[in-house]
């Protein structure tokens, strides 16, 4: 390489990118594989065949689909489950950029499968401690005053599977239990002020429509802070998978409170203890006893690039990159290690950091065929820090299954493939 | 109406949503349409077929798509193209909630349709004037730095056709010209500092590889400031509609200048003045003579509810909606007439108010069927407000096609009816 190529590949971070804009010549590209055209003149490349023939035209897609070429999916995990109807599908994290989930990539988690509900004649029930019951239509929660905010929805057994130890050979399977979107609706506390709810109202029964009758208790604070009742999703009704046509969406909070294809809202003075907030999520801990509604997604984040699914293909430049995020806010800071955590390098924050959003973190290096145990840990605005897999069993134990926000560990070989490995 | 109710109806934006956070008994509710439930008891509901159903499970569909009690879609307006492949459709922004569009349903425009891109023969040339020409494959551009941003794309055409009156009666066809994604690249200048640009490189050819070779001539310094190199679109690859698999990004500036299936960047010391932008994208003005590289897609506002496709359907609480972009940076407020301009409220600006991408406006009110004359009028951060028609002929005359952005007026009638009008 050349001297100003050796002197570009010392620097790091923005030194790299400030030496990148002056415009030295840096052995970058060429590391990159970007190659010299051999005939860098005025000769017209010979024309592919794409360009030489009318393509298709406008509306023949009046709602478009991804190209022919791409095959972005969801992925199950057959024995995670013993049925389809009630089961759990991944998001492709590895093939994802930025941090708005494709909404036909967000991840899937039914207890009896999707309601198929019509619209017109949809109806959420709001009663029990309040001063007036009432019944709205989808019209009429459209046409309360309407908010929009981009989330992460996590499922708290993200990375369930590997409390006793590294099971899952990719990032989808490791931590595909997460997505993001932007939000559309009213906010719930806006609608219980139409109701009215009573003083000695503390706690409300979220309930779907499903064929689960899936249902949550919601404390009344959070009800009254930043709880939405959705209607939209990346700018247009929801899916069906996420619960359309009107979700609950409880940002930073266990995905399972988000209650999907949302029919009642009960207030009551105290808690349900419904089925899947007592033989399900709580967490049970060393001593026999369960945690009961851990309702915040911890501070979590994964190094998404390089990964199982994306193996290192050359030596030289790569841009690390990952996601981080927190339930208790936004991301401030996310440190990287390549030695498994003995020492750690501050990664940039890259692109919008929104509270309870997915955030984009990246890191500058090279890569020269060294192994590497690659970390990543977050720390969000509360100061909370992204806790190691030691620290959290030393709390947990390891026979809960939700909430496994710890640092998480690949192994990249000097071939470039990427394994899944624990370190304590 | 309750004498509380009354007192809430009196209210305006953030007093009246204050007043409802309160929890006082308001009016908003009753006139949204919601309805007391006729048993608010313990007694079970009559459970509608979707409930009693087990419903589709996970990974039946790998990619989603929306539900089919829904029919979004991109529409076109037949007489003004000769062919489906030298077209635009529109966005249906009257159902879009928040600021993203799906990618299903970004706008679309052709020169000569859709060419399939192979993204393994996938290929970028830049040269020129510049030390060391390269060629760049897909996956190289996926190894440099990664940027990602929320950005609109604006057609300058957007609202052409009203230049001489009212034409259209559906805002999808009067502002439809507009789509705002999550985009994903490599800056184009740290591409350029690959290539080094020699002193006299001035201005870059973009080439697309359609059948028609779409081509545009920008400014070293457009493509040296915020110019992007895109290969993802709301977190997954561009669609074909879009450029798959890469295209040019120019934040802000006319819509076919982000040059879709980008094959060549040519670096030059002056513009090429190729044909689309002489005999097209070039304003003709009353003295004859046409502004040519007129790039900055000016600041621009329309209200999406009411619209003609969103009339009023009963008296009462309404939050007027709309949105508003620049691009020439953000938002910084957003103004609402009712009578025609003649007398101006400010609207709240709503959420996310990013540079250059769309930003959502909204205002609390009642309508009692009364006619309203309503307008929106936008102001960037850099003071520039939205013109008014009259203003806008005053200078350009009409003769021109191109960045209309002057103050839209639709008439709400009696009836709740909306239809489009010109006020000068």
């Amino acid at each position: 390489m050349s001297a100003v190529a050796d002197e570009a590949a010392q620097l790091k971070g923005a030194d790299r990118r400030n030496f990148l804009r002056k415009g030295f010549a840096v052995a970058t590209a060429a590391a990159a594989g970007a190659v010299t055209p051999a005939l860098a003149s005025n000769k017209a490349p010979n024309l592919p065949e794409w360009t030489k023939t009318l393509g298709r035209g406008v509306v023949a897609r009046p709602y478009g689909r991804p190209s022919d070429f791409t095959d972005l999916q969801r992925r199950t995990v057959p024995w995670l489950t013993a049925s389809p109807e009630s089961s759990i599908s991944f998001s492709p994290l590895q093939d994802l950029k930025g941090i708005i989930t494709p909404s036909g990539l967000h991840f899937e988690r039914y207890h009896g499968g999707i309601p198929e509900v019509n619209p017109d004649e949809y109806q959420l029930m709001i009663h029990g401690l309040v001063e007036r019951p009432l019944i709205f239509t989808l019209d009429d929660l459209m046409r309360m005053p309407s908010v929009t905010e981009i989330r992460f929805i996590e499922c708290p057994a993200n990375g369930g599977m590997e409390w006793k130890g590294a099971q899952m050979e990719a990032l989808q399977f490791t931590h595909g239990m997460v997505s993001c979107s932007e939000w559309t609706g009213v906010r719930l506390s806006t609608l219980l002020a139409e109701v009215g709810v009573k003083a000695e109202g503390k706690w409300i029964l979220a309930e779907g429509s499903d064929a689960a009758g899936m249902s949550r208790s919601i404390p009344i604070d959070k009800a009254l802070d930043d709880a939405l009742i959705c209607y939209a999703q990346n700018g247009e009704p929801l899916r069906p998978e996420q619960g359309f046509p009107v979700r609950l969406m409880n940002p930073g909070w266990e995905g399972n409170t988000s209650v999907k294809w949302l029919r009642r809202l009960e207030v009551g003075d105290q808690p349900w203890y419904h089925r899947e907030e007592t033989s399900k999520y709580t967490d049970l801990m060393p001593d026999g006893r369960s945690r009961k509604f851990s309702f915040v997604q911890e501070t979590n984040s994964v190094v998404t690039n390089p990964c199982p699914e994306n193996p290192i293909q050359q030596k030289g430049f790569i841009e690390i990159e990952g996601l981080a995020w927190s339930g208790r806010g936004t991301i401030k800071a996310v440190d990287l290690s390549f030695d498994g955590g003995v020492t750690w390098q501050k990664a940039e924050v890259k692109g919008l950091a929104l509270p309870k959003a997915l955030t984009r973190f990246g890191f500058k290096t090279q890569w020269n065929g060294e192994p590497w145990l690659i970390q990543s840990r977050a720390i969000d605005e509360t100061g909370y820090v992204q806790p190691t897999l030691a620290q959290l069993r030393g709390e947990r134990g390891t026979n809960t299954i939700y909430h496994k926000n710890s640092i998480h560990t690949w192994n990249v070989h000097a071939s470039g493939e990427v394994t899944n490995v624990q370190i304590t």
